[in-house]
């Protein structure tokens, strides 16, 4: 993508604009920034350059050269993704905020928090909760991924059921847009009409829009306490049924993810942690709010699940049992990992009424293509990761995951469901992305991508081809 | 705005393809749906045809002919907004949706409301409550006000600062463009990143980007039960640190609401209710909840207003109490309106630390220009609205209004806040964009409405001149 003449200077005017200590272009370092948390065995396309942003005006000029010459610049926060958001399709500069980690403001009254990209979401969840404030989104990773790239991905966590997700806690941005102009959307305040919605539209873009350099996030009171329960059961049909009767009881769990039988002997096998392994499948379900209402809302929930013919019901009784449960459930991919050399999780989603039709259907797919597949998810809404143990050096496996893989959209879209609940599109998907949306609606996206972005340099080759 | 030849021939074509039965051609009847709840004394423009909208197709055969002989088209509901998003600023069509006012589908299972335009708040709150559900959006006119409209400017209502407000709660959306196409967004699925959020783009324009003809609806769980409370003090600092205390001591209270001095002295005067009128501010507070939880949320709730001196709290003891202080609160307007023969709501929002600077500033401005101001609004997310009694045939009254609006939004500006939290900005407010939004945003929202309504046919002269 970037011409030999451009080549060749490319390093020395990075490191003129962005001072040397930020730029690196050593073959093997330029090769391992070329991939992420995606399962794939050689990054295909190897970046020309990685810069480490260190400031808006910094990122600014670095937009206005790579405009300029038609650069390549790939945003890049701790590469968690899996779904290839971070992979330098066209090479190009690849623009790592690992360096932009402040918590510039924790502001108690008017319950924000402004941040740089490279903020770890742990650490930020850490702070404010010191302050008894609460910021709800926790993908999986939260340990290592950064704000920057949550925004990009709109990531979700098991907490979204109750919560929502990192797109209804972002109320304002900087971004620094494809010509290195720098854009302010949205405010300090959460209720704001004040024009059209740009914030929104650039959640969950993957950087194809701008680049994100400041966010303003709301914060929400912390709850007061937790509890965390496993109820097992021997058809999906009644698992199912327990989530929407625990629903249609008025409580909102803070989380309910599904467990299904492979995930639960998977994770036995590696880390024991005294998971029955006997079940088809089980509920984790977490309540959160005021310490004196957790016994009531328990109890509904246990009466509930034994009338849906749960036949075992697991409690935290201390932190630890919490803790402890909390970590089985994490380790689903870990354990699933060690089934073979490679795992890929997808990310479908789909209205709940449909979930027992997916999961059913997933598991046939998987059967038909030979693939041991661990299915875990936020059953409550409809968002179910499969995670597919495999070795993609095996033509015949890689073949059959691919098979598989386009089965499992289908599937999901025939369920009117959605490519991604909160993983996103990234170039993983971006093949399916003219079956999954109105053909007017794509129109319209791409026309808005060539409004922030006529030279297309902005994380090419992601979203849509 | 539309030519002679056309105007002649419009209001049969118009009969032609929306049928008889749905088109309005009179002198009277236009006058009439040239208005909005926007408090002018005379509309200043006309419309040339007022349509019924009846079902998509149809709309959409209207806006291609609308397109094609580039006549305006402005969509209208109830018409209960007080900024001037429906007056017909360039005369044309007004698209009236009461006709479409159908629930397609209220869905337990996937916590969902697919809904027509001309659905009626009210009435959705009530149909999906009976099924232990919850729509929260409440604007203070809910009993008339409609879907569509409160799409079209996304707005909240006193449960927004616990539950958000209608951008919070539309996840899909069938949109008829400006060119007569049918559009999609979203899905079923409230968690969903697949390609641009464009759902959120339409919340709030206004109608300016494209006319929604279906929308999809998150609902949640209803609450089981919830407590009223209002709380006197003799002070605005002694009101907002109640406020604060109480988020910081982990209550989010479902509403939070402040009535000014003149707010309680007024609402007495016209509506007797048993308010206290020699308090400076009062906060309404109602709770929600599991009801086992609802007596202690009040103790603590108690103990912190009496801890910041709060010299009296009445409690609502029965439901007809609670119904009490809430029609009482919700009179605030119509109390005003009995003080002159005009009323203006506005509507500004400033980071909640800035609350006091806020209403102080509205008291100086209203003083020095001689207003009769009732402050009301919802003090946990910083959004204010001033109740300005007036006579607006009098000149003098009408230039030290428009002067004391001028100088409200510069304050509001000045303590980083917003024109306008909940009611939008259609013309009333557009004058003031130019200051309130970052040059570069602006700039974006006008390449974006070009991109949707190249011939700017779709409500113009809206929220941005």
């Amino acid at each position: 993508m970037v011409n030999t003449l451009i080549k060749n200077r490319l390093i020395s005017d990075l490191e003129n604009i962005a001072g040397k200590e930020n730029v690196l272009s050593s073959y093997d370092e330029l090769y391992m920034y070329s991939t992420d948390s995606t399962n794939i065995t050689n990054p295909k396309e190897v970046a020309d350059a990685i810069v480490f942003a260190v400031d808006t005006n910094q990122v600014s000029k670095i937009m206005m050269y790579a405009n300029k010459h038609e650069i390549p610049v790939t945003a890049r926060c701790a590469g968690t993704n899996v779904c290839g958001a971070c992979l330098p399709k066209s090479g190009g500069i690849i623009l790592d905020f690992v360096k932009m980690n402040k918590i510039i403001e924790i502001n108690e009254n008017n319950l924000t928090a402004t941040v740089e990209p490279g903020v770890v979401i742990e650490e930020l969840q850490r702070k404010v909760e010191e302050r008894n404030l609460f910021y709800p989104p926790d993908p999986s990773n939260l340990k290592v991924s950064m704000i920057g790239g949550s925004i990009g991905l709109s990531s979700g966590g098991p907490h979204t059921f109750k919560y929502g997700s990192t797109k209804d806690y972002v109320i304002g941005l900087e971004v620094v847009l494809a010509d290195g102009t720098i854009m302010n959307t949205g405010s300090f305040c959460s209720k704001d009409v004040t024009g059209y919605n740009l914030t929104q539209l650039f959640i969950g873009s993957e950087g194809t829009l701008g680049i994100i350099t400041k966010a303003i996030l709301r914060l929400i009171p912390k709850p007061e306490s937790k509890r965390v329960m496993l109820a097992y059961f021997d058809t999906l049909q009644d698992t199912s049924k327990a989530v929407n009767d625990i629903i249609s009881n008025l409580i909102t769990p803070s989380a309910i993810d599904l467990l299904d039988k492979n995930t639960l002997k998977t994770i036995e096998s590696f880390y024991p942690s005294g998971l029955l392994t006997d079940k088809i499948a089980a509920l984790l379900i977490e309540i959160d709010g005021f310490k004196s209402n957790l016994d009531e809302q328990y109890q509904k929930i246990t009466d509930i699940c034994k009338n849906n013919n749960s036949s075992f019901i697991q409690s935290a009784k201390t932190k630890e049992e919490e803790e402890r449960i909390w970590i089985s459930r994490r380790s689903s991919f870990g354990a699933t990992a060690k089934l073979a050399p490679n795992v890929v999780t997808e990310d479908v989603v789909v209205p709940r009424e449909n979930i027992v039709a997916l999961v059913n259907g997933i598991w046939e797919i998987c059967d038909k293509y030979h693939l041991k597949t661990c299915i875990m998810g936020h059953i409550g809404d409809g968002n179910i990761h499969p995670n597919i143990a495999l070795d993609l050096r095996n033509p015949v496996e890689l073949n059959n995951f691919l098979n598989a893989k386009k089965e499992l959209f289908e599937l999901a879209l025939s369920l009117n469901g959605r490519l991604s609940g909160e993983h996103g599109i990234g170039c993983e998907k971006s093949e399916f992305i003219d079956k999954a949306l109105d053909p007017l609606a794509l129109e319209y996206m791409k026309k808005i991508k060539s409004t922030f972005d006529p030279k297309n340099i902005l994380n090419p080759k992601k979203i849509f081809n």
